[in-house]
């Protein structure tokens, strides 16, 4: 019997009820059919197989599937073996259907995107991502496979602190990072350690932002009053006055979705603060990596490592779909996130961050990062240029860097451009989007993100965009 | 300078003070490399990309290089470029080594683990696993590098529905399926779902088990009552007295750790509870396509795909490392569990996901399952012989199952029996580890994680646990 089990064959699971075994199987295989559990075209076990697994003689089972090609349930053909006959749908009733939760999320897609928040897809390294997966695969230790530490693989978490190190000006070691499943797990689990272990009770926030990171924080029980803004960034200096505030959440290098990079004076005055206040400072680095008018400003986080929590993610950079970001952190805090993720690590998969890590240290992300670079610098040079030949009346505010531009309108006339881009087929988003409750609207304008389609898009993308400029 | 931003070198972030460029230049090197920020045999950037990625002269770039080798910081060799010198080793304060978490989760590792929980992580298919990578990663659409569907990649889910329903009689379709990453994972979600959309206060769980199990849904403020237990399994005929008990946590197939399969009264039992008093079972089919003595009983959800949430994982069948399991729900109660994962897919790897797909599809799954079932079954044969032989004061209790059993001990000698083990340098567990706080005290027993060696350090462990019994 022991080699039946190391057989091939399907892992069928059978009832066999009280009424003679091969009348039990034939009713069994019958029922499976019938409801879909074995779906049309599914091939059976031999009979030899499916006899020793049940611990019945062949012939029973011969008999039972003979008798269910006769009835049209299976057919059996020489060299393809016995399969489930393509007739049997399986049972569905009506109030499955009506309450199937998939028709509800099924929308029509636009004809363009250009909504910001994801890099061309298009672009994803996949043959230089599977040669670090093989490297990665070849090379892991067993317990690589295993419940693993919830700080994240030490591979990873190595060359992490190298290249952030490197690349980003932060001041990183293992022990300070914490791997999770991309920046929104991380700044969750930040908002549960801040609110449950630390009771703070309010995270100051930017004028302008993603609703999803307040909803994320503000589900853990926190207050997020807003900073206001201006041409310099954030006004950090309100923090002094806001007494409960005990973090506030930055992107100091690149405002999401403004565009502007965190004055020097503004950076210093949010440290200063943390320092006096003993607060944090939560740095959003989402695409500290790519700059196009100069060196890019290094990361918050090298002012101070001990009151600034760095978040930087793969999602911008290579993918989000691999769900792998990291924190930064003070060592005490780096401890209590760890704590928080759970005494396993319940998130991120070992394999992938093995690959990142080989992908790191083989130089193939700077490699990708610097293509990425130009390939978007090119793509915000022509819609700068369209934009000046086809819409001169719009103006694209904001430093020359990232996967996104804030394109001002005339007064009064966001809400009637997004309705012509919807027209148009083409997904987009005004400024109002990103606005906080409490921020009262001052301007016009497009958050175009000029990254999120793929190269053979792109053209076609720029183009309605012009359409529906005034 | 495009052919600059897409060349060869590292990615490196300088601050650029206002002291003139070459000697702010040599300044912000000398800097990045005393604090470790670039570490000792970092390959700096030509002079030539540097001063093109700065703007600045090549000439100031080679001048500043030149003093910094004078000064030892780098190092210049004909062939291997500028180089940081091995000297200059990070600056760390006597406060952050002393706090460094990662010292204190520094412990002895056991000669011999037999520890339940984990399966045998060397049997990992790595090479199985790549094919399917690399099939998986080529016909990936570009979508799947995104941000993904919080109900998992569709082609997963459809591949999971085809198995479950052939392999464990659960009645599957993938719009019933949320993808997960792990059983914690979508426990978790479940009482959060439960406690706070669907007020539900109590949930009954097994006199046995997992205290993080309980943790998890006690921090959602659930509060856990423990069924009773005896030899037919958990007494699900108390749920009727439980007034507000609204789902109940079972492990049907082969309870962990008791290793009993629950009696088809007790099955009814809890379905009719449900039905009676619209709760639901959670059903945890942690190793149900673990059996060795006859045809696996099939999943409790089959009795009553509306009433009964069956939670599955690759944890035990592939490994925890993976960080993917599944949930297949009654309609609305899967629309409730993916909202509460965010709108995003924000746990599980996309990559790892269409791997997963492509590895159950292609069969490699059911291959790689019954090839471990033969080396699991055959090394709790070699215990059961083992412990006949060497200990016949001890017994196993429970069915021919799963990746652990229950040796049952001479009464009032699990402590001690504990005690010797651990000075063995042998990892294991006591029954009362998984004992529920309100279940009192009633056999003196071990748990026996069989499944976790690899095969190479199997027989040692065995003579490890033999020396150590009564």
């Amino acid at each position: 019997m022991a080699d039946e089990w190391a057989g091939f064959g399907a892992d069928l699971h059978l009832e066999l009820r009280g009424q003679g075994l091969r009348a039990g199987l034939v009713e069994a295989l019958r029922e499976a059919a019938r409801t879909g559990r074995l779906a049309p075209g599914t091939r059976l076990p031999s009979s030899r197989t499916l006899a020793a697994d049940l611990g019945i003689a062949r012939n029973t089972v011969a008999e039972a599937y003979a008798e269910l090609v006769a009835e049209g349930w299976l057919t059996a053909r020489q060299g393809s073996g016995t399969r489930v006959a393509q007739r049997a749908a399986p049972r569905r009733t009506a109030h499955q259907k009506a309450a199937s939760p998939r028709v509800e999320r099924v929308t029509q897609r636009p004809a363009h995107r250009l909504v910001a928040g994801a890099p061309d897809l298009a672009s994803f390294p996949r043959a230089e991502w599977l040669k670090a997966a093989r490297r990665a695969l070849t090379a892991a230790p067993h317990e690589a496979f295993g419940y693993g530490d919830p700080y994240g693989r030490i591979e990873l978490r190595t060359a992490l602190a190298g290249y952030l190190a490197r690349a980003r000006g932060v001041y990183a070691e293992p022990e300070r990072i914490v791997i999770c499943s991309g920046f929104v797990h991380g700044l969750t689990l930040l908002g549960t350690v801040l609110r449950r272990q630390r009771k703070v009770r309010e995270v100051a926030v930017e004028a302008y932002g993603y609703a999803v990171h307040r909803k994320r924080l503000s589900d853990t029980g926190l207050r997020l009053p807003a900073l206001s803004f201006d041409t310099l960034g954030s006004r950090t200096g309100e923090l002094a006055a806001m007494k409960d505030v005990g973090a506030v959440l930055l992107t100091p290098a690149h405002q999401f979705p403004m565009g502007v990079a965190l004055h020097p004076d503004r950076r210093a005055e949010a440290v200063d603060w943390a320092r006096r206040s003993g607060g944090l400072v939560l740095e959003d680095d989402y695409d500290g990596e790519f700059r196009y008018d100069r060196q890019p400003v290094g990361a918050l986080q090298g002012l101070d490592p001990d009151r600034v929590v760095y978040l930087g993610t793969a999602s911008k950079s290579l993918a989000p779909g691999l769900r792998i970001g990291w924190l930064v952190l003070p060592p005490g805090l780096a401890g209590e996130v760890a704590a928080a993720k759970g005494p396993m690590d319940w998130a991120t998969s070992a394999l992938d961050q093995l690959t990142l890590a080989e992908f790191l240290v083989s130089g193939a992300y700077d490699r990708h990062v610097r293509g990425m670079r130009l390939r978007y610098r090119r793509r915000r040079d022509q819609l700068v240029a369209a934009l000046a030949e086809r819409a001169p009346e719009v103006t694209v505010s904001g430093i020359a860097a990232g996967m996104h531009a804030v394109l001002e309108l005339p007064p009064g006339t966001e809400a009637s451009v997004l309705q012509a881009a919807a027209w148009q087929g083409l997904a987009l988003q005004g400024l109002s989007h990103y606005r906080h409750p409490a921020t009262p609207p001052t301007r016009d304008a497009l958050v175009v993100g000029y990254g999120t389609p793929s190269d053979s898009a792109w053209s076609g993308a720029l183009d309605a965009l012009c359409r529906v400029l005034p």
